[in-house]
């Protein structure tokens, strides 16, 4: 593909615990928090089951900073404890891309 | 990460029309189909607003088998024709990945 600029994804895959309490509010708050970061490019989220998160990325660099954020540790760890029973995360490089639109 | 080998992931995001008659059970006769393909690791998915199916295979060779699929090609007709509004697929490699498991 010519002039593709490959960024990054990170899927993150989760089921969670019975505890839901306050999840939605912080969720709607790190997404918020996440478009301030540099290199945010966007985000899709859906939930059944599992739940699905794929942010995208400028740079490695940028996930890194994103994962060190203060405000983002103390709720990943508030994850571990109370949230989820179970997460997955896969850094990822996207390498090329279409897309479908009906006209 | 040591001894990480690295796979990839197609990440489909779609919005449906309204038109969603047939659209589950093609789903799953696609499920079933994409894991009798070579290389095929693994899916996820999930639906609210948007939908999100992650696919995961072994090499980029899997993933352009899977898209040539006969029936499969048959169905991303059906798919463009009547189930979607608008898709996206981006095509990655999966770097890095680290999972949580509540002990």
């Amino acid at each position: 593909m010519k002039n593709f600029k490959p960024y990054f994804a990170v899927i993150f895959t989760s089921t969670q615990t019975e505890d839901t309490q306050g999840y939605d509010e912080i969720a709607e708050k790190m997404e918020l928090l996440a478009k301030q970061q540099n290199g945010y490019l966007g985000m899709d989220a859906a939930r059944n089951d599992v739940g699905i998160t794929v942010s995208y990325w400028e740079s490695l660099e940028a996930i890194k900073n994103w994962k060190a954020n203060t405000e983002h540790l103390f709720v990943q760890q508030k994850g571990r404890e109370r949230w989820y029973n179970w997460y997955n995360v896969r850094v990822c490089k996207v390498e090329r891309e279409y897309e479908f639109r009906k006209s």
